[in-house]
């Protein structure tokens, strides 16, 4: 039997989505598709055109394509299953998930191109600029690729990375406002245990990525990754760091266009050399629940403090793709202490106190 | 070596506690004890007199007390571990903790006194009375056991039990303004497979304690925990609910003092004979799978919704006691569904369309 047998199962209606406040940003549902098309683009966009959100489009298309195809290399079992959807107004995305591959437990790679309105407080909140008008609701343009990589062995990393593009058109009823538009991103490294050669690997790829582009956006964007992955109630940040920003848009387009697809480009060889070297290293039951610990710390900020999780599940985005970040496990011991100067604590102290990498 | 001699381990003063904003509640920092006091109440309030306040704290001791001796007694072999803090200005907690016991994966049952301030926006939101002085911060004392118990058989449910009273003293800069008091909790149960005995048997037992004091309480506060566990982002309810009720004093404060009481005293016989009856049932892997699955749930709504958890993170309660809710482990599999028809499938529907179970 499947499920459409046994219809008191269907949801229902939510309020989440047809009641939404407003005040608050919105997302149509969307609906599966059996195959993928070929752009996500409204057609009045020009379709494949030489713009910006064409090109950045193409470009996590491509990161998707080349990052699965690396990962699936690597853990040589393993195989990504694809879920792809639209939304009515335009729009959609398309999953990827390898679960329970040989290396990895769980690994997600999704892209996804939106559409939506945001209310008028926000839109000036985000560009910071107090226009005195009262602009109406502000349709937006967003689109990314967004990706969590579990390993299966506690000596292998983490690895979260997230690359979107942002515009806005003008507000729907003061047509001479101003576009808007924004980068932002980031790749950052979990580890449940510190090699410090993996990391200092890791960083300096980061760092000859933004070092093609500006000097200062290694240290600052650095920084603002571990103040961004902080989790507030422990004192602590997620992991080990790498870079973040946000709101990106005091430089050239193309120049931002250009680093957001270096740093795409620049998760492979970051992270793959890491569990090559990393995924078959002998381990010990309690250097696995130390692992799941830390994933513990990963679901905390994950629902607790992450934008794009808990922006995701409030206004109504496909809730198996956002959450496909979450760990296949995770585990809560209370009051847990590693031992003082032990393998764990040396990197429990690193989450509190971020160190310089290279 | 234990933790003290590494010094970069003590966390940086974190800004929640020190630059918490005005407008928000703040809670001092504790201080652990190493004997439990007979009291946390201030000697200001008259100590162990005959008021609420005090014979609420009487009540919450006891019934940690009875709970734990009865959650011991059917566990066989873990025992609990108690943790106790003060605060500098009054108040404090107790913190008892059974881990990885027979029967239990985790089990917690705190008690804690709270002297705190609010701002006079949440004061009169509360009151929801729109007066038009415009009060100072609020001092306000709170009180309350909270319990999360998670065996380890997927068979055996997970119980939530929560009671708390809250008084307001008068705003500081308006000495004539009314006192406020309320009560809130409740107890409900999240079972990863439906035994309907089980279900109803607790179900009667909640009713019988509402029965005693008014026969609106039960199918009252019977669908206000359906409304509050609500899952909102997968529409479903974390379990199969109970009985909630929040910001209670339409009533004889005496009465609601004695229904808490009844509640309380209401849970080992709701419970433990479930716990007798279901600790030892063999199950296979995939049937554990199922419940990690579910606790994968109970995480996300304490994380995402629960307004205890949330209230406390933000305001800089004492972590460890606040995630003991949390269970030992959870999982996430990207798109689980299962089986229509399948004894899954039968707890998500409950899940999603809640039943009246007596």
């Amino acid at each position: 039997p499947t499920l459409p047998k046994f219809p008191s199962l269907s949801k229902p209606k939510t309020p989440l989505r047809n009641l939404t406040p407003l005040s608050a940003v919105s997302i149509e549902k969307e609906t599966l598709i059996s195959e993928r098309p070929h752009t996500f683009l409204r057609e009045a966009d020009g379709g494949d055109d030489g713009s910006v959100r064409s090109r950045f489009q193409r470009m996590i298309l491509e990161a998707q394509e080349s990052v699965c195809a690396a990962l699936e290399a690597v853990d040589g079992a393993g195989k990504f299953k694809e879920d792809a959807w639209t939304r009515p107004g335009g729009g959609g995305g398309i999953s990827r998930v390898l679960q329970d591959g040989a290396v990895f437990e769980k690994a997600g790679v999704n892209i996804s191109v939106v559409y939506g309105v945001m209310p008028p407080e926000a839109y000036r909140a985000a560009k910071a600029a107090a226009d005195d008008q009262k602009p109406g609701p502000v349709p937006f343009f967003a689109a990314g690729i967004s990706s969590v990589l579990h390993p299966k062995n506690p000596f292998a990393p983490t690895l979260h990375f997230n690359y979107r593009y942002f515009e806005t058109d003008a507000p729907k009823d003061t047509p001479g406002a101003p576009r808007q538009w924004w980068f932002g991103g980031g790749t950052d490294l979990t580890p449940a245990y510190i090699f410090e050669e993996d990391v200092k690997h890791f960083h300096s790829i980061q760092k000859k990525a933004c070092d093609k582009f500006d000097p200062s956006f290694y240290p600052r964007f650095k920084k603002w990754c571990d103040d961004y992955f902080y989790i507030k109630h422990r004192g602590e940040r997620r992991g080990l760091g790498g870079i973040f920003f946000d709101d990106l848009n005091d430089y050239d387009q193309e120049m931002l266009l250009s680093f957001a697809t270096e740093c795409a480009n620049s998760v492979v060889p970051a992270y793959i050399p890491i569990i090559e070297k990393r995924k078959d290293t002998p381990f010990n039951e309690s250097q696995k629940a130390w692992q799941q610990l830390r994933r513990g710390r990963y679901v905390e900020f994950n629902l607790v403090y992450d934008r794009g999780t808990t922006f995701g599940l409030k206004t109504g985005g496909r809730i198996e793709s956002i959450l496909v970040s979450l760990p296949l496990s995770a585990r809560w011991e209370y009051d847990h202490k590693p031992e003082g100067g032990s393998e764990e604590w040396k990197l429990l102290d690193a989450c509190i106190n971020p160190k310089e990498w290279i």
